[in-house]
Formats: structure tokens, sequence, C-alpha cells
């Protein structure tokens, strides 16, 4: 059996799961400092401790991912005071002595519809999830793209919509995607949450605009073979079609890229993507398959 | 000894190197039709034919670079007519019957930075030239980031600086980093070319912003360990100073990217990078190193 842990920065999820990726138990709570959390991490994981191989983890960032740092396994920079430059893996390890995979909350959910979906003909995927923040992950040949540190795909440049007057709510960018298309950015625009928004209002056009940006950006970069929209504002399903329309004008046929409705897609794993992804991370450290 | 081909949209250079990727010799011709163009790389390598092992080749596109496309080693949907959907692999083996890897330009100028400067390292490189137009590719553990393409980096969104009233001239997306930035850009923009532009003059800050506008998308989307800027523009040898303030402007200290002087460089094989390329994707086809 393989553990997983999800850590987000409002909930944490941990799962165990067999050899088959099959999630067996599961369990959620909120995120509150490093030591409650860590504590109820460590409570979940005791119950099935003897049989637990390894424990893969997707985390809430930025962290540290370069095996060669002082603070590997380190949450760093982030703005949750109490867990900046926290030691997650350091923590856990003492806790639960086994063998960690360690990356960001992304990069799980992207190596979950990887594997549960894509691994077979090999094809290279991104992930995004537009929630509370926005972030990606990319895969290409199994692994994970990366150099310095992992990407922060959340916070690309976007071009304002003609008639979008909103100036954007990033403290680092204002008008960044995170800062124009995430949850929060929603709320103070129109005064209300994405889900009261009704379906025919025409927000929902300039919301799908950035989020078509970022899929137009990436298939300029990437030119990966399927891109992937979860998080909680994708949940409004009429979203995706739209971005694909916004997509393909972007795009304006300047590149043939696959089925559009095969290649900007919502996660065919729904909301357990990113703990299948850390049990196949945990799985893959311990067996390399 | 290994041929190279940099097919560039105006000129080609065709060149032979040793093991040691060292160019032996070297010649360059304008760029016309593929039967006289093609005649001149054929009259090129006949001199050296029984000493070639194989041909690396870096070419304008887009081309097709899926291996199990029935157009793979076309040119494809390029604006020069004469070379629109031309088979440039199968032409060149019906010439010089050699292996041929076959790539962009902006690939193989990538490749060549790697295996000279990076490869001992295995660090991630993105290789952009800023020319007549705008390419960019990027290697990862040694291979090319591609998927159901190559990418087309020249073409992501970038915002417009508040100075500049230009409206970008790329047929496809106007605004785009190339319809901004390149080399036809920065005439129309100035009413003359760049080398004829003073070094103070205020246009050079705004095509500092578009090009590091590049370098954020590129750090946010790649993390990669280096980002190179060559072609013609880049010629201007201020401007890279300018972009690494721009750069630093923009990203705000949001992730810490390794030291700007060694993360926002210049080709350390100038306008050789590109053969250099070709010549070690030669290598590499046959001897697997």
């Amino acid at each position: 059996m393989y553990g997983a842990i999800e850590a987000g920065g409002t909930k944490f999820v941990c799962a165990i799961g067999n050899e088959d990726l099959k999630i067996i138990e599961q369990e959620s709570f909120p995120t509150t400092d490093p030591e409650e959390t860590m504590h109820l991490v460590e409570k979940f994981f005791k119950k099935h401790q003897n049989n637990i191989e390894s424990i893969g983890v997707g985390s809430f960032g930025p962290i540290d991912v370069d095996k060669s740092s002082e603070t590997y396994g380190y949450i760093t920079s982030t703005p949750k005071k109490a867990w900046a430059y926290f030691d997650f893996v350091g923590s856990l390890k003492k806790r639960i002595d086994r063998p960690i995979a360690w990356t960001t909350d992304v990069n799980a959910a992207a190596y979950g519809e990887f594997i549960n979906s894509y691994r077979q003909e090999n094809l290279n995927v991104v992930y995004y999830t537009i929630g509370t923040g926005v972030g990606g992950g990319a895969i290409q040949n199994g692994e994970f793209i990366q150099g310095f540190s992992h990407p922060e795909m959340g916070h690309m440049k976007v071009v304002s919509h003609p008639e979008d007057s909103f100036k954007g709510n990033c403290p680092f960018h204002d008008n960044c995607l995170e800062g124009m298309a995430a949850g929060p950015a929603i709320e103070q625009r129109n005064g209300k949450k994405g889900q009261e928004i009704p379906v025919e209002d025409p927000f929902w056009d300039i919301e799908a605009y950035y989020i078509a940006q970022s899929a137009y950006n990436t298939t300029l970069m990437l030119s990966p073979d399927v891109i992937i929209f979860g998080g909680g504002v994708m949940k409004q399903e009429h979203l995706i079609e739209k971005v694909r329309k916004e997509f393909l004008n972007l795009i304006n046929d300047y590149v043939k890229t696959p089925d559009i409705k095969e290649y900007i897609v919502t996660p065919k794993l729904g909301q357990n993507a990113g703990t299948v992804g850390c049990l196949a991370l945990a799985k893959k450290l311990v067996t390399k398959k």
C-alpha cells in the first residue's frame, strides 16, 4: 500500500491506496498550523503504518524541490506565515519513517491524470488548477518539467479583456493570470462568488478569455499533447467549452493542435487527480514504475 | 565527420565538423527556391560525402517533427510559398543518403548551447532568437520539449508597454512577442533598423520590456536553469542588461531565479550555436552520445 498527502492551503487530504492506485481510505481536514496539521497527518497514517511502503506528497507552495539544496522538502516563501520555511519532508519523516516523494500539488494532480489517462501513449500533459489560486504543472516523457525550481504557471502575464476594467489582485504582479482569473478575482470583480453568477452572464466570456490565454501560451511554449483545467472554478461545467472557443480565436489557426475536445479538457479523475498522483509518485519512488 | 545544415528563411549555412564538433568547413548562401537551394546543399556535401556519418538539420518552420506522421520531415505551413509543404528530409536523403536528424532552427541552436556550455551539469535551457522573427526552443534532460509539435514561443501573448502605441504586425496575432519585438516591428515602429537606433534611445527600454516578458513567462512556465537570447536584434550588446533589469522588475522577487547574469544570457557560441547544434544532433543520432 502507498500513502498520499494532498497538502492544500485550505485543506489536507490524506489517503491510502493499493498497487493499482485505488483509494482504500481517505480523510480530509482543514489546514491550520503545521504542528496541529502534521499531528492529524501522523494520526491518519499511524493506523496503517505497517502496510505503507512509501508516501507521496503534493504540497501548496512555493516549495523547494532541489535535492541538492539544504532546504529540500521545505515549503518556502508562502504568504501563510505559519508554514513559511516549514520543513515538511523532515517533519513527516520524523513522524512516519518511510521514503517520501515530494512535489507541488499541481504536479501531483498532473501526474495523477497522466498515469490514469495518458501514460499508455506517453503523452505530454499540462495541468492547471483554477481555484483560490492558479497553478500549473507539466509532464514530458513521464517527468516533471522543472529546472532551478518548479513552475509557477499561475503568474504568467495575461492581456486584459477589452471589456474588463478589473486591475487584478495579485500582490506580486497585479494582473497576472491568478490576479485576473482565480476565485478571489472573480468575487472581487462581481461582488459574488463564481457559483452565484448565472451561466449566461457575459462575465464568463471574460473569465474564459484569461484561462484561454494560459492554454494559448502553453501551446506555444510547450506544445503538449493535452491541457487539463481543474480546480474549483472549473466546476462551472459550461466554462470549458467557452475556454475552447476563446482559445481557437486566439490561436487563429497558426498551429494545428489536436482535436480541441481532446486537447483542452477537464480532469478525468475529477477531485481525485491529486490523491491518485500522490499514490502514483509514492509507488514510482520505490518500484521505479 | 558530421554534416550540419542551418536552414534559415533568408540564408542556409552548411558545415562539416569533426567528432569534437569543431567546424572544419562552412559555407552559406541565400535561401531561394527549394530546387536551387537544395542543389547548393548537395554540391557542398558531395565534396565530403565519403567522410560524413550523418547530417543534422535545423530548419525554419513550422516543420513536422512527428515521426509517425506522413509528412515527417516537411516544412509545413510557412508563408514562404515555394517552401510550404516541401519534403526537406526526403529531398536531402535522395541527394545525400545519410541518417538525418531533423529539428527546428531554434532547437538546434538551443542544443548547440546546451552541448557547449550546459551538458556537464545537465542544465535545462531555453533559447530564443530575436531577429527577423522570434522563435524559441527548450531542452529538459537533454531532450527537446515538444508534444503534438514543436513550440512556437515567438507567438506568446505580450502586454503592451504603457508608452508604446505600436499595434504589432504579426499577421496571425498582431501583438504577440514576434509582432511587437522582432526586427520588422522595430523598423516599422521607428522608421529605421535597430542598428541605426542610438543606444540611449528610450525605445530600447520598450524592446527590452517585451523580451523580458518572454523571460518572465518562460521562468514561470518552465523554470529552466538558463535562458539564452540570440539572433540579430541581440547583437545590440547593451540590450541584454536592459532585459535583465526589466525581467527583475516583472518578477518582483516572486521566485528566486539563479544569479541574473548567469540566468539571462547571450549565446556563448555566438553565431555558431545553430551549426554546432546541428553537428551535435547528427552525432547523437548515430552514436547516441
